[in-house]
């Protein structure tokens, strides 16, 4: 491992959050709000990231263990410095909840330990939002950093460890322009939902916030009650930019060089839309005796479906006391999440479109002992390491999920609030049932609990292979696993 | 297809069935109860049974596929026969919840739609019990019976079929004369367990039928509390047995063999039992308030994981009033099941070893991508078919997981009932929480939902491949999956 190349990288990423958090207190200067705890943490945050940068590695060489090590400990880092504005104003006075809250913003997860986030500061609420923003892309946001610094293939290496989603025509930037004009894609994405959420009325500091939270698909709300207060205008515009956000930025960028053919034949973004538009029908029906009119449930249905399926999780209603149909179609659409290549969480569509066919094939070669087949996704060939992949994650996703769920339901939480809060953290989602749900939070959990929730969301995020090669002690040489 | 031969194996099997019922007929005969509806369903049976082997096929060879049709239709059809003595009797007067019953049955599930078992007569218990026994190791039991009519290698295809578990160190037997030993080991075991129950002071009647049970796996009790009213001496004896058959019957093969060494380092076994003392004693101090004595709690923890995690569904207490950390590990371990080559059922533990290292295996190939790894069990290699088999299995075991609490979601039972109904009848356990806990059963649910618990228990006792070939469409030989 470089481990100074990887101190590098880490104090320079320590100096970006410096800068960024400066316009946290901009806002706060703007409202006259106390700014002392933004410039103190501005403070040590520079600090040590100068500290860290001090002596420049001359090998600048990085490899996927050393990418690994930067995404994970880079997350949990600026998590760590993220967290001392709302420790140091006392506004959320313990320092594990303000990390919670912070690895809850930067992973785009949404959760929070909040029972009133009405209470907090607009320099607060901002940080809080802008931390989606700048952790929903964050992956590339980092790659943009550190790319002119590293030599050689640790690039490459890197992008593998940050890019959501399995290798399938998933975003891999070839170059820092292609990851300049996805970047791009991004900035215009929420300027656009910005501007129409002006449009619609809405003050500027929520259009703002709200966008990041959408564009992040986050989910940090800056009322108590989510969006069920905003204009029927702003809860569709919202509604339909979370679904967008949740698409593969891969199509974005077809679309972008012209290529509308290839990316409207995009697998991916077809079958994620289909299970929206399926799962949304289905609870519009299941719903629909709770809602004055079809439309009204129609529309409840889309927000919530559109929210957890792309994993942001803001809420225009309260879903935990929807029929048990319905709960049960929203935590499936929890775990399946959006497409890979986007800001969105979960397991991403392309995992489990990877599945299936490879599911299909098995089942074939049982028939017919003799048959060989590829597996191909949008005329590619999938390799056969990427179908082993793939089915190796989902094993150590359900094991994790398991795991935690023991952990956790030691608290005496009821069942359904457990598993919908792993579901929720894992997933990157925000709320889940019961008590964890959309009016709910996660404050009554036991410290070592909120330690398993915000471990989730860090391996939700970092699509959990990067994160676990963190605690994966170095490996004999052996070539047997025993 | 080979038609004419998979009419003519399961000709022969439905004249075995009706000779297999002649003893809940002589039972009847014993306590003078009516036989009617017992010789009726003979008279059915055995005159469908000889019609379907009329026409002697010339070609006996079967390959894979009417291996998988045999023993997906077989189990159906002996189903749909032996629930006839409930339906004709009036017993249970809904032929489907008398299907649901037998299939329960045979597939040694032990889910029940009964709400008062206690009013059923003594031959029809009987039958209930001793359709556990033939089903608990009617994967050989039918080999034994369709062995001597195929030639080629149809016979082993036929046993892959029905072997539970994956093919590493699996319970193959190689000739009859192996078969005929695994099946005498589990005459005998049925036979020692009957007789230490009939020394604890148990009448003959429930030291058969509760040994039936035991020894498939089962689980249908002759009395509304199960095994709760029973002595400790009894409860103890079938705990143990419970534990017993879980174990891979390769294990006693190799004892009968003389192989102790090797039968002591089976990696299934140890780990087998690994998981069940944790789960047991994990269990024991979280509900340890709730008893008088320590020893209490671990008995009551030792009885009830001992039962779900052989799949069996016995119930000393009511485990659905325990903590949620309990319930959680419960629900665990009823996922964990068996060991494979056992009369039990569950994802088995083989599965989850071979998960487990493929999952190291993955981890490895990230941190060190030129290394390559071979996977061993008890020191044979592990192919990479087996593995990549494993993986498959398991999205298919979550998929109809999913699919399956969707459909049984609308009939608004609560979440923990859906969730633990779906868990134990694809693991063939037989209760799980809230409604069809302990003391509770499946009969609220509709029609359509009991069709879909039928339809999880066939699919968990066949091992779902041989099932779902059943349902595969005959796939085109074109050599991409789309």
């Amino acid at each position: 491992m470089n481990k100074k190349m990887i101190t590098y990288v880490l104090g320079i990423l320590l100096i970006t959050e410096g800068a960024l958090l400066l316009l946290p207190t901009l806002i706060g200067l703007y409202y006259k709000e106390d700014v002392v705890p933004f410039l103190i943490t501005i403070a040590a945050t520079v600090v040590s990231g100068f500290v860290m940068t001090r002596f420049k590695p001359h090998d600048k060489t990085i490899v996927s263990m050393d990418g690994f090590a930067i995404v994970s400990l880079g997350w949990i880092l600026i998590s760590l410095f993220g967290a001392l504005p709302f420790f140091i104003s006392k506004e959320i006075p313990n320092y594990l909840d303000a990390v919670f809250e912070v690895v809850s913003g930067f992973t785009t997860t949404g959760s929070s330990i909040l029972t009133d986030v009405e209470a907090l500061s607009k320099e607060m609420l901002f940080w809080r939002s802008f931390t989606h923003w700048i952790g929903g892309m964050g992956a590339l946001a980092f790659i943009m950093a550190i790319l002119p610094l590293a030599k050689g293939g640790g690039n490459l290496q890197l992008m593998r460890a940050e890019s959501p989603g399995p290798d399938v025509e998933k975003l891999v930037p070839k170059s820092k322009s292609t990851a300049r004009i996805l970047y791009g894609i991004y900035v215009i994405m929420t300027i656009v939902q910005i501007l129409l959420l002006r449009c619609g009325g809405l003050p500027f500091f929520e259009s703002v916030t709200l966008s990041f939270g959408t564009a992040g698909t986050g989910g940090f709300g800056i009322v108590n009650s989510s969006i069920a207060d905003y204009s029927l205008y702003t809860q569709i515009i919202i509604g339909i930019f979370m679904m967008l956000f949740g698409i593969n930025f891969n199509f974005y960028f077809l679309l972008f060089c012209g290529k509308l053919k290839t990316a409207f034949r995009n697998v991916e973004v077809k079958s994620y839309l289909g299970i929206m538009a399926t799962s949304i029908i289905l609870i519009a029906l299941n719903i629909r005796h709770m809602f004055g009119s079809f439309f009204e449930a129609l529309h409840q249905s889309a927000f919530q479906v559109s929210s957890v399926m792309t994993t942001t999780g803001y809420a225009t209603t309260d879903f935990d006391k929807w029929p048990v149909f319905s709960k049960t179609v929203m935590l499936i659409v929890m775990c399946v999440g959006a497409c890979a290549g986007s800001t969105g969480g979960g397991f991403k569509v392309s995992r489990i479109i990877i599945l299936a066919k490879s599911a299909k094939r098995e089942l074939k070669r049982l028939a017919h002992p003799r048959s060989v087949s590829v597996i191909t996704m949008d005329g590619k060939r999938v390799s056969d390491e990427v179908v082993t992949g793939t089915n190796v994650f989902f094993f150590i996703y359900i094991v994790i999920f398991v795991v935690s769920l023991l952990i956790v339901s030691t608290d005496g939480q009821d069942m359904v609030t457990n598993i919908s809060g792993v579901i929720a953290t894992l997933n990157n989602i925000g709320p889940g049932l019961g008590k964890v749900g959309p009016t709910g939070n996660f404050s009554d959990f036991s410290w070592y609990s909120k330690v398993v929730f915000i471990l989730n969301m860090l391996l939700g995020r970092l699509e959990i292979f990067p994160f676990l090669m963190l605690f994966t002690p170095k490996l004999k040489r052996s070539k047997k696993i025993k």
